[in-house]
């Protein structure tokens, strides 16, 4: 099996569903990665061995995702200068507010690239992953144009459907 | 000198003003503690290697103060079972609520008590670090009550005052 | 039976789902507790009298859970100098930030440390007493550094399951 | 000197300013007030005497004005029967989100009849007590009439000035 | 039947769910009441009318609920000196956060009492009513004591029987 | 078939539902309209496309609901200068106050007409759009002011169904 | 002196700075507008009878400014079937979220077509109005799109200043 | 002149003082880059054709900076798969919260990498940048390390300085 380009960090086991759509998209792009459970509090000695072992094998970016105080990619990102990408999850009743909050303000020289909530953010953070990894693979980058287009297409049929629906 | 018994860890030296009363209300308590600045993401070893050696010393409580992405209060309370404070710090345009909740959110397990956000926040970490001291302090607890009778006294006399402008 | 070390008010009995696993992780941890229901405002004199004899039994901790203008560890704390955690609850359409802002927002000389919202507050309510306690109980210090590696563990096993599950 | 009909109590001397507006008002409609500073956390004996005198010399409307997690009103609430007025002020970064909060979301029963923050609410917590002093008083009722008719005039003279500025 | 002394508007008929505890409360306490729907903007001229007729047949108090913009206690408070009362719904995905601001920052000289958001506010605006029409009413202030005497010994009861559960 | 008078352009299908209602209204009032589906993002060229082709047929109002960063109405807005009306959809976790603030905070000289979230947005985009048409559409003024009396109508047989139930 | 097409509200002669651009704005643009002071609560009177002057001379769009609960646009919609826009201003510590969820919640058939907060929101009403307008005055439509030309023009220019700047 | 590697956009000439700290970075690592100024809304034909000559000139990242609705990091995401980073800027009254939501919760497919708000922001979108370009750049990764090392150093130092000076 390919060595990982991308790593999929998840705080707790229950996160699963919500990162999954990050995991189906670098398959589709057919992008190798590995996908584990790991904590920014409570394995933290996993936490570091996991990023040094991948940095080793080749791992170019780094996706981690948690909820409420979020920690996870910013201990990451203290860690390694591979391109650090965060996913907010909501895990409590402030609508994801305190994930988001405490994954975007990262203090000067330590960023993590964060994308949106939950699922829609899953989904981006392959796709920024692989936005990433395309600057040095022209195929990759091919593919991504490939699926924007498909992207475009979808839409355009959901809009004649929808015109004709209401015609 | 003697041991400190309370550490207080600030993210950035810009932090001082903000922490400052914390120190000051430590001192008029008499408890030793130690300040200093160390940050979550900038100086992971040395972060972990000033709690293993307070904790060493006897430190009991650890106090932290950071703004945004106020990661260190977290980072500190995974590497040991003292209790540690956090203490949320307005750094940001979003006034203080990046740092509140990424310091109060924190995972099963792991548990930051959170005070109010800066300056009150800091004196009431100090306030909390010796309650939690005074448990097995019986002189400290004598000088906690003081305290706060004196607390009340001024409020009294501040309400005096203002009877007597209004009458 | 002994004399309870921690004691944890709900404001409501509507509040016990959300706060049962404070008392279950006391539970695990072996620490006597007492739990009832009192209130801030509907029975003053009862969460009086019932501060004063827990203190005089020796109680440590108090842990007070309450939702909405969550007032209750805030009175709590203005009646003892034991240290008091509070646990704000969601019970309004707000997301519980109404209760984490009357929580944590606490005036210099009474602070509430909070923990976060609803039950993963709830345990760390607990896990934070036990903290505070072991400070004085070395053999409780032990039972929480064992859970620690419990829960490290349940982590990694996690980790693992979801390697394979994604081979 | 006459008994007064409404109490102003504010949680600490730092909020005369803030609070001066309500008493200017009550002054200008003749109706008795005191005011005075007292905390719910500080001072919980003064608090509950001062109401307990207050309310056997008459006085009709409480108006309670605090800052952060505001639980004055509320412990005024809790000890008497007659209105409570809470006035939010801004003490934090938190753009008085915490006292607005801390102040209206009270538990069933114990109503706090919530006013805007800061200086606006001040006045309205005077136009309030004085409207539901006015009940009873038709004197009063007239004269809040006659104020009523004064705003409006300086409204449409305001309306009038802007409008030559730029005709 | 008697002339109400409370009168309870809500902008839209399915606001009834939330407002009946206010009407439930009232019952209980004795206090005759109207209740009806009627909009700030839809029926500006039914509101204005309702109001006059209710103030002329001796009603002391307004209570008005209202989800989003909510207008209508605001309305009705620019039409009467008579003390109203705002109860915030939730009817959107905001939280009641838009219905809150709307009904309590209004401007100097036209008060609207705000209570909690929903049904915990439906039951504070009756208590609230209840407390103001008691200033004039004795055997109702007494009612109101024996209903928070009840509300006391239910916490109690309460607090007993978790207490035998967890014993 | 008539040339629409307004366009309501929806970022995804599955906004299609909170969108409805505004296709029913204007179906009502009978005003000629396009529905479809486009994106800010995925079809850049298509909206455009869209919007110059409407233009050119006489359209008038552009309607666009979209969530989370809802740039779509902003998009429209750059490429025409007839009037474009925003929908703010709730599609994550924040309730909607993403979409809200992404719409409504937009820079001098490209408005977007914003109106409340979801469904009851939807509602008042078609008002607003057959608003800014009648302007220029006797009859269609007309039809509009009959249904506000509907809808005034409709509250008052609410309003006295109430007040038999509550008799 | 040309009979108004717009006018200008606001609520407070305080408003006036923030709403001048507004103004300045319409001026350049040429079109005729009334600017004046009036309330929603304090002169509902004079409110409603300057909205029935103005649409009998042919007024066109309401443009309404108010911070806090900011009810003007709403009572004015109410009053109207003319296009009404809101501009909410920031006039209390909460940054002006208040008067924006007061503005732009408004129910079902009663819209307000809302813009950003406070000056860039009065600039924006401005154009939002002459966009209106325009449907029905191609030279004013013409006056727009050379605006916007002159703009991107700005842009263009501070952009090349900027590359200059750092070359 | 070297071809840039990274474009830095800001959406008015008046972001520059927020957005040269990104500049100043890029200059210290040595990171050729492109400084200008375009907008999402005024100056769509320019920000398309910057983005498409940049691109072909073999520039890797786009860093995109605006306030309020803030769209242009979004419409640049549109129109390239390089790696776009979007730094959000406080430009109203808001607390920069509308800048956060509007460039973070982009739709799937189109990710924009945010950083925190404002100054910092600034940083950290220049270090993103840095560690994404270094991933093909041996060199520039061991300047970032060394960086670190410095920041580390620093951090270190001011550490030391407020231990001695509380010594």
């Amino acid at each position: 099996m390919e060595n990982p380009l991308v790593a999929i960090f998840m705080g707790s086991a229950s996160d699963e569903e919500a990162v999954a759509p990050a995991a189906q998209i670098l398959r589709e792009l057919d992008i190798p990665f590995k996908i584990t459970v790991t904590s920014a509090h409570r394995t933290v000695a996993r936490t570091e061995k996991l990023v040094d072992e991948l940095e080793r094998q080749g791992c170019l970016v780094f996706i981690c995702a948690a909820g409420m105080a979020a920690h996870l990619a910013g201990a990451v990102a203290a860690r390694t200068i591979r391109p650090v990408i965060g996913i907010p999850l909501t895990a409590s009743a402030l609508g994801g507010m305190d994930a988001l909050l405490s994954t975007v303000q990262m203090p000067p020289g330590y960023p993590v690239a964060t994308v949106a909530l939950d699922k829609a953010g899953a989904r981006n953070a392959a796709w920024l992953a692989a936005q990433i990894i395309a600057l040095g693979n022209e195929p990759l980058a091919q593919r991504l144009q490939a699926a924007r287009r498909k992207n475009a297409a979808a839409v355009e049929k959901a809009g004649q459907e929808l015109e004709r629906k209401f015609a």
